[in-house]
């Protein structure tokens, strides 16, 4: 990108991005009641579809309060698979590979479970210290309910950007049961390599489970291409589908009826309304689910998912190269004079849709923009403030506004009105 | 009930109940968009509180579309705990006891491994036939994947009607691990003796885990006061949450720290904003949350909840028996000439908030009402129709046409142009 085009320092220039891109309008698909506010936190929660408060309200509104439960063969039953396929098409997987379900935790607890028990003689879960928390501490739950020494392999960078391939490859071996990574990481941003890791783990035997949270609808996917076996992936951060909206599962079509659904509810139920007392797992990708979806959120995602689909990946996946790129260009001629470091690969083909910065004053600062200049990151710990980029509804000029308030907040050390007691909700 | 009032025939007198009834006002609180209309089926999803699209409408619009990401500091990351604080209220259980989160199935297989778990040299899991399936399949699931012998004793009835307390109790031996069963039975609506079986698997050493889909919002309920280890339960019937909302878990103070939710991730975690790369779970109720709460569909079970509080379970159970009572009255005197049978207990003390009338042709019989009559009850196999009854909104009024339009598609076979084809969904 950068090879391409001269960045230029003055807001002018954010202005000429802003005309010349190509996907500007989606902006307008969005909800943003209050013109001044740069929300570089769509990694986090995505802003909402303006198609999405209609859906929402004609959903309670007509088909619950007027079709009542006559509504869930109307559409509910179907939409888990329904809006699966659309995800599908977002990640380069087959429409009957994706089901939307549950929590990315509780999807991730399913496949993990599923993927041990399919490789009976081995006791090894790979994943690595990039992993969100929150996936250890599932995989951590999995290992200890299987209990036959199932143990963690944690995967250790050489430094807190970069997971070179070889750092995980190495922990393969023929003990491992399953790798399970996720492809663009939390903190870093750092963009894994999902086919030459995929096919490191097959080669040796294991099963692969990515957790594509971080990447569908930030980078493109081609899990049909890259062979993947599983997959889980939340639609609220970059999809818009809204606040804790439910996740996603994917599981290649040759895997579905080799692997058993140890949350086996009635939604993964042939014939459920038959009312039998032996479970009978659907033959495809439906025997994932479990138990009820909630619809409201259920059907939230789908507006989300249907501008990703029109925008398309790729064109989104430059904007949000030219975007990051700028953004670092930026970053290096204003911040770093200022002792911030980069915190997310410098190289944009190991760049997912975010950058951290780092500053020993980072959550500081970071609560002095949310706070005092109407500039929402996200603080992540020791010292990444996490720049959310979403070219859906991103602006060049929020980019280079915001890195104007941030310069701001330390020059003026506006943020040492802020305290740095810990967070505890963000 | 019918020992202090003597029903009578005619539609005057279900008027004069209804001028009577001292929680009529609720009626009100509810969208009712088609007065005709006569929804009996509450047990199944019930209608909408009007206060629900407000509180949706200003969750997706404003705590979403204008306070983004910090809604969660703002009451979503505290929602959990804060509805299942007003649904213990519901259930007689200490606010702590209970949290909203995931379905019931999940909810229902995290407790039952936990539980399992907490009795490692037991095998037995005892349940019975008229078990939800979907409960059934879950249990199944959970003695597989331990699968160190672990097995499901299913207690069967002399009937189709009745569970008596020794039926279940003779199943209850030194290798029961879990007792787990559903309060209400969801074809016949027999309501079960909590506190007597409760008290005969402790005192067998085993766990006892309800499930109260059925019975919360239905019949009060007193878990402190019986003793109740576990109970998982759904808030898109009687509570009247919105379809596919969050179901609940109650796990006893005492318990809470012993047993281990299977499912552990970051909502469970002790400050999870640390991302700390081990899971520590909290010492309290939240942690058999797993993960990211659907908030839409969370915030929408409040209203619900709301409402059942303001009325009081004693008197809405008092309504519910004396609308079940003039049901079967009407049912003996017009129905039962027609072929139907009872298929829910007579004895007021035995039967939930639904009653189940039987006929041979019942599946035809019940898409006639809903597609010819405009009554909406629902249909479990063989031959049950089920109507239910939600003192909340249900008049006597509309229980004595519901019967007159029953009688009528029975006495003019207007059933016949219906197929009996199993139905997909209901």
């Amino acid at each position: 990108m950068s090879d391409q085009i001269a960045f230029s320092l003055d807001a002018e220039f954010a202005a000429e991005l802003d005309r010349a891109d190509p996907l500007r309008r989606f902006r307008n698909e969005f909800v943003i009641s209050d013109p001044d506010l740069i929300y570089l936190d769509g990694n986090s929660l995505g802003r909402m579809p303006r198609a999405t408060a209609e859906r929402t309200r004609t959903l309670v509104a007509h088909e619950w309060g007027v079709g009542l439960v006559r509504s869930w063969g109307n559409g509910w039953f179907d939409a888990p698979a329904a809006i699966g396929a659309k995800i599908a098409r977002l990640i380069g997987a087959r429409p009957d590979e994706v089901v939307v379900a549950d929590s990315t935790s509780v999807n991730l607890f399913k496949l993990a479970i599923a993927a041990l028990c399919a490789r009976p003689n081995r006791r090894t879960i790979v994943t690595d210290e990039f992993n969100f928390p929150s996936d250890l501490y599932v995989l951590q739950g999995a290992a200890t309910l299987l209990g036959q020494g199932h143990h963690i392999e944690m995967a250790r960078s050489p430094d807190t950007v970069h997971m070179p391939n070889e750092v995980i490859t190495k922990c393969i071996d023929s003990d491992t049961a399953l790798v399970s990574l996720t492809h663009v990481a939390f903190k870093s941003g750092y963009l894994y390599d999902m086919q030459s890791i995929t096919a490191a783990a097959q080669d040796a035997g294991a099963l692969v489970l990515w957790d594509l949270s971080h990447s569908v609808g930030a980078v493109p996917l081609e899990l049909k291409r890259d062979n993947v076996d599983l997959a889980v992936g939340c639609s609220y951060k970059y999809v818009n589908g809204g606040p804790g909206a439910p996740a996603f599962i994917y599981v290649r079509r040759d895997l579905q009826t080799e692997l058993r659904n140890p949350i086996s509810g009635w939604m993964g139920q042939q014939a459920p309304f038959n009312f039998e007392l032996h479970y009978q797992p659907q033959s495809d990708i439906r025997r994932f689910l479990s138990g009820t979806p909630p619809m409201i959120s259920t059907a939230a995602v789908e507006a989300g998912a249907d501008l990703l689909l029109e925008a398309g990946m790729e064109p989104l996946r430059e904007k949000s190269l030219l975007q990051t790129e700028y953004l670092i260009y930026l970053f290096d001629r204003k911040l770093a004079p200022l002792g911030f470091t980069l915190g997310s690969p410098r190289a944009g083909s190991q760049r997912g849709s975010h950058v951290s910065i780092r500053h020993p004053d980072g959550l500081r600062i970071d609560k002095a923009m949310i706070h005092a200049m109407n500039v929402v990151p996200d603080f992540r710990a020791p010292d990444n403030i996490r720049l959310g980029i979403t070219p859906l509804y991103t602006t060049f000029r929020e980019i280079h506004t915001a890195i104007t308030r941030i310069e701001r907040v330390v020059e003026r050390r506006l943020y040492e009105q802020f305290s740095d007691d810990a967070p505890t909700v963000t």
